[in-house]
């Protein structure tokens, strides 16, 4: 079973809306197993909304739309979408009743522009609206459904769930799942040579994505039940695991610190952070997740040498002879910070995020020093991205920072 | 100039990611008077993705495309484009050897599949990406153009900026000129209100914004040149400060943070934090900025009560009568980080980000402290948001510092 998506409305189109309905009826649709195709943004102009319609009509079996059903001139979705399909709209009485209750409820009367509300089209269904006077509605015939539901997300999505949902119910053919394949460490074309052949798969399909600095794969099955499709993602996933093990950092997790604190407090441990260059980045990552406080200790950021010195011990000579932006450096950060706090596992970051930098040494060049009582290690990051960078490259050392906790407590 | 944008991704379809670049490029157009008619999401399928672009190459001058561009097997936007267009596909090998550089600048090396970045429309323009490997480029035939953007906003926006903004000025009549006012402590509809009259002109038009605690109001004006549109849009902005004066922080600055950094340069003053509920927020957001290791002297994320007390000095019966999240406590977090650092303005941050609370407050309810020579203040913070609102928690609480900041330099 077919859909498309029609998303009507001229702010969408001048960029004052962003389409949060589009990304809420994918994710919906997509986890009922009903499959769409396509998905289109049309402004309040009838010629081009009819035309949409009817080319919609001849690929797929159910379109659903959202915006255009309140009462001024500019709400037309139910008057094209009924011309398209060929049927009449017709006035139903306890709708307008309930209208007309709805305003002297609210100390106000009705103007004769709500009438609109309550014309629903021959043969088709209400689609109650808890949360506004414009119901939504079905209309249907010869096997073509359009389902037409208000814009304001907090109408449209408890009349997805309440309403929509058990109407799609009676045409659903299996179900999707999904699972996540986080990796960090190797570039999406890199990843995606290695599972090439899982690429081309048609279910569970493989697909891959790059997304600031880390890469990921999502394994997506359709089977009957829930439990056939989990089954055959997780062989994929099994696979996947045996090409790529020691990149990935988490299956189902949301970002790499919730994996890194997760682990944390799986093993009952703590970090503290000494941060340069990261300015308290990789401190602000950790603390996003809740239950963190549990798990981090304490944060520095030492931006000048003085306070390296001063806040954290750093030694004079190891600043004078190595500079701040060194493996010594930033091994002493991590160290001292571990030791100042008394937590298990001590980071230190310093480097160049850009566009300054020393002059001999290029933007993009970070060492992030991580010390425990069984493992001290420095890992010297160089992103390469020496302009308009400095964001990604603090990003990029704080992930760096994320992924060596996760290496030692995996 | 008609256009339509066509977004390209199987996980728009799915729901996986919100379409912000949609969002992103409708506002642009719309700025630069380029009237966008119609919007489309279609997944990594050749087939449809290739009867899209046929159909609206029906029905508009100018196509625009976002994703498809990367190295692996579903990256086939400039391949489709080009064969609907009849444009071919031809090997620049100045940009391969960026590729190829790029990979051998992080020490690794250039798997094959990253050649078909490399291949540019004949005939086309190339659009530099200084953000990732894969450029742009535009196909032209017939006076029809088809310009393929990257998928990841980081990458698309400044393309756009720098590249494409540029290629569309050739085809517009007249210029554009805009200014961005931007506000703190008013809501969006509160604005609105003052400058109703405003909203409803034609040139320069007037648009708010609400974003991430803030509003925005931009100001765009078409005139003849640039100068003219300019003097436009500065008589509108003077009106709005006329009127919202006291919200308003800075006109064309990028954020809270830039304006900021760049007051405290211009005073030669600096500043030092100590954070709790922020975790490192605030001092993250000031050292985006370029050049603020000359204004911000050092921060600490003391989360526990004992770091409160060992780091920063705080006193004990501060925190024993007053409790963490206290208006004394957030006042002896400022001043003490501000002692300790030699700093001239100490900022002191703590609170419930939510969603744990003392179960007496509820979450959202954050002290931010302020300490200068001449000036000590705390204000109270009360979001509101209780429920799924620990990052919104801890934003708007650095927001408000840096604009206590803001404030007392302006």
């Amino acid at each position: 079973m077919n859909c498309e998506v029609i998303c009507v409305g001229t702010e969408l189109l001048l960029g004052d809306i962003l389409n949060t309905n589009a990304q809420y009826l994918s994710r919906e649709l997509a986890a009922m197993g009903v499959s769409q195709l396509r998905q289109s943004v049309i402004g309040d102009n009838p010629e081009r909304l009819e035309a949409e319609i009817r080319s919609a009509l001849e690929r797929c079996d159910i379109i659903i739309t959202s915006g255009g059903l309140g009462p001024t001139k500019d709400d037309l979705t139910k008057e094209v979408c009924c011309k398209a399909l060929g049927v009449e709209l017709e006035l139903h009485e306890d709708i307008l009743e309930g209208i007309r209750h709805f305003f002297e409820h609210r100390g106000s009367v009705m103007t004769e522009n709500n009438r609109k509300q309550a014309l629903i089209p021959k043969g088709g269904t209400v689609l109650n609206n808890s949360n506004g006077t414009a119901p939504g509605c079905v209309a249907e015939k010869n096997g073509k459904h359009i389902i037409m539901l208000p814009g304001p997300p907090r109408e449209l999505v408890p009349m997805f769930e309440n309403e929509v949902k058990p109407y799609l119910a009676n045409f659903s053919q299996g179900v999707i799942f999904s699972r996540s394949v986080r990796l960090f460490g190797i570039g999406e074309a890199a990843m995606a040579t290695e599972v090439e052949d899982l690429l081309d798969s048609a279910n569970p399909t493989v697909a891959p994505y790059a997304k600031d600095f880390e890469s990921l794969l999502r394994v997506t099955a359709k089977a009957d039940s829930v439990e056939k499709a989990a089954e055959m993602c997780d062989e994929t996933v099994a696979t996947i695991k045996e090409r790529l093990g020691k990149y990935i950092y988490g299956i189902d997790v949301e970002s790499l610190q919730q994996r890194a604190v997760e682990l944390l407090l799986e093993a009952g441990k703590t970090v503290a952070a000494a941060e340069s260059c990261t300015g308290g980045f990789f401190a602000k990552r950790l603390t996003e997740i809740e239950g963190s406080s549990n798990v981090f200790e304490c944060g520095m950021v030492t931006y000048s040498n003085e306070m390296k010195m001063r806040m954290l011990g750093v030694k004079k000579e190891t600043l004078d002879k190595f500079t701040a932006v060194s493996e010594q450096t930033a091994a002493e950060m991590a160290s001292r910070i571990r030791s100042f706090s008394g937590a298990d596992i001590g980071i230190g970051i310093t480097g160049f995020a850009g566009p300054g930098t020393d002059g001999t040494r290029e933007a993009g060049l970070i060492y992030i020093g991580f010390d425990a009582e069984d493992r001290q290690e420095v890992y010297e990051l160089k992103t390469g991205r020496t302009e308009n960078s400095r964001e990604y490259n603090r990003y990029a050392a704080s992930s760096k920072a994320l992924n060596m906790i996760i290496k030692y407590l995996q």
